[in-house]
């Protein structure tokens, strides 16, 4: 198909569509650090991972061998439902910049969970039915992850119990709604449901919540309470091995045009879109057949790969959970409440983590104000309203399109859009009315993070 | 591509695409009755015309000769960037209702305004632009409309003034801020912006408005500003030529894998994605070459069809505008309050009035707490969150599907899915909470509508 015109949309046959994830890890030559028991530091078993995580699941995040698990029928039928996810050519975003360049984008926001989050949503609610659950419990932050959760839940019969951090809560009153609609029950985190949840509200009164927090919440309902397990829509393996599904996509259909990305492009805030984006780029590169530039966009607010720290760290709050090495603000660490939208976690994935300390990838901050300006300059040119976690992503994919122009180069840009902004509008608003401001953490700011990371042999930084 | 497996979901390749809109006055024996000037009860001229409407949607309002009409390449261009729209085939549905029939429908949801309105947006203000006009005014009633419109106009650079229902101004904040998101202005309606708006809150003080009311603001400022016409999203020939798209697409698609519906359904407010969805096939049926039984849906508190009178009416509430011949509920018909969502105005397209009227298709009038199981049953299962819209829709889908499941008929239904429900949260927050009502006027409240209707030789009723 070379030559051949490209269309503004290539969509996949139901008959192209991957049958296997890929699992990165299986490629890797310096493997993700294996989550520890913080009370013995040695690396969590299966059988401690247990009362937590599904079965199926708990393997999938150990397996670090197999390049690909077959996707089951009942998922592949699911993923029908919504999948495949179009492949966009940015023609009017290329034409508005006037840039040589050729951008590409995978739109991830064709389903009602309004992001890519179904796409392990309904992997995790798969493997706790077929255990035999009751239900499952999460946390959600901009509340992509839990309406993805509930439509999941809904799909397979399962109880969805949600705690969305309370800032979120408060500025998407209209998301919870859409998670009742699945079905679920949504609770604002810290809340007083938990013993957790009143211990943080007791040391931080007013807190606006953080992922953390919820995380803490959620991982207790689902340890006290019989037949329940916790689902975590980001940062573990097993989300980046069933996001694989955006990448694989992504290829099959570039690969069928003969299009090779110079630049693939995501947003970063536990790594699921962006470890899901690369994951059969990233693949090639590790094994030394083809070099592709990787950039994660992070908040200039919740810079955890460009200021964080490369160490073992709590991925929770309460400090109830594993440790795992990522780069890390510190578990205490909390955004400013002027940040809007997602990519809140103080951490990152270990399996990014580990490629971006290999030199695999870059990462760059970006303030928020400048997200908005990107997010509603390709609104008005490409006609989808972005999430503001997209427009991470967009912002540097425009950022590299005119230097481009500047350089004259035709570089091919891929990115990552993961999603809609239709829940956002009080942040598009405070943007429009030139309320919304930017905040960068002074250094003094992270060190109270960093001070919270776990001191122990092995684990300096 | 006979007995070929139906794949989930059927997209057209940019190949495929219609390159023509479909006339269906052009097959009428009987065609619908002109507009006429208010004053002198004589069919409105071009010239007439002229100061409300852009000249070539004139052309297109009058031109019931041709068949089809080329979609010009902008516009191809543009409907690109989100069509084709999905045929879908309703799989899960269909098992969750152990029905032995088909379902079929057409998402026109894959878009930012979230509904079909953009097919006939971006061509309204692609025949502004071309006049040089500054630009356009127009009401929007759920914002659907004035969502599509206000992406077309930034798409053409071309300014946009919304005169938006009262009561879904506030009912629906967010619709607000994706309008400003493109760079339009937004006024709720009845507004004392305009002379009209003035004289409707003295004569209604309270009134939470009606697209009549805010069609005769519109129009008003339309006509009193240098550079400016005014465009309407439904109701009109020209509309119903541009929605055409919807049925096309999905006419190629079925016709690809020789699916024939028995049963084509869609949602009629003003009836522009209902007769676009019909147009091919009630094509077929007026030359005598097919036959599809085709059903309109309403709102039982707004039941233009089931209960209206064929005559001709203001399609505004100030009475400014165009007499039409229509089933209508009178010109200062105002559905009650607790009505939700769309579908709220008092008239019907003349095309579909005359298809009506002619016996090639029927009408069901259906209430809301029903239509909201429906759409709640339909998110559960198939994932998409439908506006209350589309819900009058799947709710007929479904009551049709249970039938099939009675008689072991195998039918194919068809019907169209406009749009989703991201922005009516409040709506389905009443339905979770039981604090949603439904409302029948009695023929008393009616008949206060049809006394509005004008008398004159010609008009009996």
């Amino acid at each position: 198909m070379a030559n051949k015109e490209i269309p503004y949309k290539i969509y996949l046959e139901e008959s192209e569509m991957p049958k296997n994830w890929y699992n990165m890890r299986a490629d890797m030559k310096n493997k993700p650090a294996p989550l520890l028991n913080p009370g013995t530091l040695k690396p969590m078993t299966k059988e401690e991972l247990a009362p937590v995580f599904c079965d199926e699941l708990i393997d999938q995040e150990l397996n670090e061998t197999d390049a690909y698990i077959p996707i089951p029928q009942e998922i592949r039928n699911f993923y029908k439902m919504y999948r495949p996810a179009p492949l966009v050519r940015a023609y009017c975003l290329e034409k508005k910049l006037q840039t040589p360049a050729k951008i590409y984008y995978k739109f991830e926001g064709n389903n009602t969970s309004g992001s890519h989050k179904l796409n392990s949503a309904i992997a995790q609610a798969y493997y706790a039915k077929k255990q035999g659950l009751k239900g499952v419990t999460t946390e959600t932050g901009a509340g992509q992850w839990g309406t993805a959760l509930s439509m999941a839940c809904s799909y397979f019969d399962l109880d969805c119990k949600v705690y969305m951090v309370k800032v979120s809560y408060e500025q998407k009153p209209f998301r919870r709604e859409v998670m009742r609609t699945y079905g679920a029950s949504v609770t604002p985190s810290p809340s007083e449901t938990t013993a957790v949840g009143r211990k943080i509200l007791a040391q931080h009164p007013g807190t606006t919540g953080s992922l953390g927090c919820a995380i803490s919440e959620a991982v207790e309902v689902a340890t006290t309470n019989e037949g329940y397990r916790y689902v975590l829509g980001s940062v573990l393996n097993q989300v980046l091995l069933h996001q694989s599904i955006i990448g694989l996509e992504t290829k099959i259909a570039m690969d069928k045009y003969d299009i090779k990305p110079d630049i693939i492009i995501g947003c970063a805030g536990g790594g699921s879109n962006l470890g899901g984006l690369i994951s059969p780029f990233m693949g090639e590169k590790l094994r030394g057949e083809k070099d592709y530039q990787f950039i994660a966009v992070e908040p200039a607010s919740c810079p955890s790969f460009t200021r964080g720290k490369f160490a073992y760290d709590f991925c929770d709050t309460g400090m109830i959970c594993p440790l795992a090495k990522m780069y890390t603000l510190g578990s205490g660490f909390i955004p400013s409440a002027n940040h809007a939208g997602g990519l809140r976690f103080h951490g990152m994935s270990s399996t990014l983590s580990q490629l971006y300390h290999d030199g695999y990838m870059e990462a760059r901050a970006v303030e928020q104000t400048s997200v908005f300006e990107a997010a509603e300059q390709f609104a008005r040119v490409e006609g989808i309203l972005p999430a503001p976690e997209s427009s991470h992503a967009i912002r540097v994919a425009i950022d590299e399109a005119l230097k481009c122009k500047e350089t004259g180069e035709e570089k091919t840009i891929l990115f990552g859009l993961t999603g809609t902004g239709y829940f956002d509008m009080v942040a598009y608003e405070k943007f429009h009315e030139g309320s919304m401001t930017d905040y960068i953490p002074t250094d003094e700011d992270l060190q109270a993070g960093f001070d919270g990371i776990p001191k122990f042999p092995g684990n300096e930084f």
